[in-house]
């Protein structure tokens, strides 16, 4: 009885209006802080955003527990993706920042903080679930894109590692200039470089920006038809239902009116007999 | 009676097809002048696009009162939004343009009487519109990319700040560095820099290049479905209302029929009785 | 009749199959003498390729006069588009290519005999069609992107003009910057230039890149809507036919046969009156 | 008798899951393979590679074998694509990789037996055949964009060859450095070299870059268009059913009863009789 008065308690200040205006209020504000930290600050400053840092890393830990408190069962609070996600970037963020060593760690953990408006706004946890799970149906157009690129920097190292060691040094360096040149960086630099030795390589890198576009297009394709045929699916359903409706209403009462007729010319008979 | 009589030459006036044109023709000559004033002219003409400039601002003060009387209820003229942007910008290029201080801001404010071009031309303030209203619905998926931007920028920041503080500043200087890679303007440059510090920073780059490439092509899905979803709602609706009533036309005059003969057949057997 | 019999014969030459393939070989081997005129060639080739350029010539005015001479009504010949475009190219293309002033133009109007591929394939006449049937739907928003490069193109040459005349000495040049700054080709120099003296200008690029691009979208959408309900407009029709067709075929069927079984009744009541 | 036997032990290998687990791996490891020999690797891994090359070879010689003897008709085998495909990777890479003069042609052959990766999942096959059909319906619009480069090639090397020989020197270059600026691949760079020749040059640029752009648009909406009208078409026909169905359905039943009811009646007026 008592946990569970407590219990209420928590559930009552976690759907607290004001509460969750402080919340985000206090994620707003560690996101500038990590902003701030970017500038060269004064001393004092400095001292004011570490203080700031302390109130907003107690506050977030009150926070979770305050909503870990409020779940009836408390080993299903960490069966929520966006509740371990929280807890995780609460935990990490404890690593003191004065610390020499971890200082640029412990900076680079509180940039994470930030992420924490995602779990707090549903749209964009929405439209992030719906990006996640769009992965999947480009899984293979990716690993045909990766084959793709993989095999023309197995052969530019093969081919041009003498000429630019730094751009086709090995397969790694290979794939990362490759990506350069689908986004079109000083592709020609590249190429250039490589035509002085074989003339010819501009086939290579012709045919690899066609085929690597032409797998980015369908991919893209892929995407908007998917995406297409799921509105239409949902919309079809209502559509086909109200078209059903409307189209037999009116036959069906014509139905009914023609069958009740059919029934007294019945009886009339009948009363004949 | 006299207020209405003046009213009334007033609406006529407006809606005079060579006031509108003569109007249009003043608009693109206010366009024309503000482009001539960006070339060295001599003096002479200097001095007639000068005199033009006080033709054009005298002339547009004229139109916008004669539209302003023209109106019946005085107030209500303000209360249409392109009505109350023609009158700010007739209004502020009123600042005379020799004045020393300001003459910079003054040629730049009569740049702006180009878009009177956009209240004039009914289908540009459609499309001026619809592009406005299609803002909302985006909302969310650029707060998303504000926050991936954000993140970048504070770890590009904190990493890479002692590389090249011009680039890497602070978190500002970084938004607008992780803007350039975005429209991958010579992002190469930008990572081999850091590469030299830290070799796995490509990782950084290539991340933000997919999460915002990605973000970016949702983006323009959820317009494309959004538009289309619209079009096909109105197409559907006529189609829907045709379709039913070409079905059930035909089948109605059956069914009524029938009906018609259950009739005639109940009168045959009461007359019998 | 004598002219009738001739007017046949040219008809039965248009029409025959190895003429046209001649035709058509002899446009490809003027669009390779284009190309092999770019390479320097020995004196002896040059000779050749002179006669050939003479012989290409001589028979496109053969080619073009059978054509006409085939035409029932000889005005109707120049009533098509692509006939007139022949005419003009093949006419054009007699500017004798050895005079020394003219040279560079003759060889340059020759380079249009390349485009009669596209007025004897019927598929890309077409495709060009379609693509110059398209224009029209985007004039406005073509006019909305003009306005907006108009302004900033003002802005930018009253503001830049001393930073670098070069980029931004008048509208025209500001005009042709700006189109380089939509295309992201070294934007950012462009910018971190102006920045040195204005360093918000920044503001100016990021929102002149997202109109246009915004613009430009719109535009792509626009199209793409355009399209698409075209077609579905098509398939929609046949489909409703098909749909009206089937679904009340079979429950006519039963209307009529309900509609018999009455009459078949009226009949059997009238007996026994 | 004895020959099925084997056939059907052949057989049995080729569909035992363990044996197809280790193909892919022996695929796999034969990528990583290429992928390693692109590093300075010691002598001693160097051994290690060849010999691992060799076991590859053999492995896949065995692999192919195994397939080919399972096929009950010996010549249905070289019938599939696929299979003519693995046959002409592993056979061309029994050029033995020691041989000198033939040592970058191995390394380079055996990069493609990364591709058998495709022939040996489906949905890679799958996609691929999707793409490659594709191709013909771009056919058109490629010849289009074709001949606009052709044209603009022809032009640019006839004016521009004398400025920079190497980017206009013939149609060939001309045709290179006219992708590199549909690519906007420091096109400007390409353009202000020749404005300083000919000023009015910004107009062959804008306009093929323009016109490039347009096909290229085109050519993008088409294959969407094309794809979506494939998935409406499926859909709709599975749709048209369903609504056929449910549709007539119910009344199907109401038409039944009312007939049954005047058969019940005409018998009621017989008994009459």
């Amino acid at each position: 009885m008592n946990l569970s008065n407590a219990t209420n308690l928590f559930v009552k200040i976690r759907s607290n209006k004001l509460f969750e205006l402080f919340v985000i209020s206090v994620i707003i504000a560690s996101a500038l802080l990590v902003g701030v930290k970017t500038y060269d600050v004064s001393s004092t400053m400095h001292t004011i955003t570490n203080y700031l840092d302390i109130f907003i890393t107690t506050f977030f830990i009150c926070e979770i527990t305050i909503r870990w408190l409020a779940e009836p069962k408390k080993l299903d609070f960490f069966k929520d993706f966006w509740n371990v996600f929280d807890t995780i970037i609460v935990i990490v963020s404890l690593i003191p920042i004065e610390n020499g060593d971890m200082a640029l760690i412990a900076r680079l953990v509180r940039v994470f903080r930030v992420l924490r408006m995602i779990s707090f706004i549903p749209e964009l946890r929405i439209l992030l679930t719906s990006l996640i799970k769009a992965m999947p149906q480009l899984g293979y157009v990716m690993l045909l894109m990766f084959i793709i690129f993989y095999i023309y920097a197995a052969i530019g190292s093969t081919l041009f590692e003498d000429i630019n060691p730094e751009l086709w040094g090995d397969i790694t360096i290979s794939l990362l200039t490759l990506f350069r040149v689908m986004t079109f960086e000083d592709w020609t630099d590249v190429m250039y470089e490589t035509m002085t030795v074989y003339p010819l390589s501009w086939i290579f890198y012709l045919t690899f920006i066609f085929f690597t576009a032409f797998a980015f297009l369908n991919m893209v394709i892929g995407i908007v038809v998917n995406v297409m045929e799921e509105e239409h699916a949902k919309v079809r359903e209502e559509h086909q239902k109200e078209l059903q409706d409307e189209v037999t209403a009116e036959q069906d009462e014509k139905l009914n009116n023609i069958l009740a007729e059919i029934k007294k010319l019945q009886q009339q008979v009948a009363k004949q007999n």
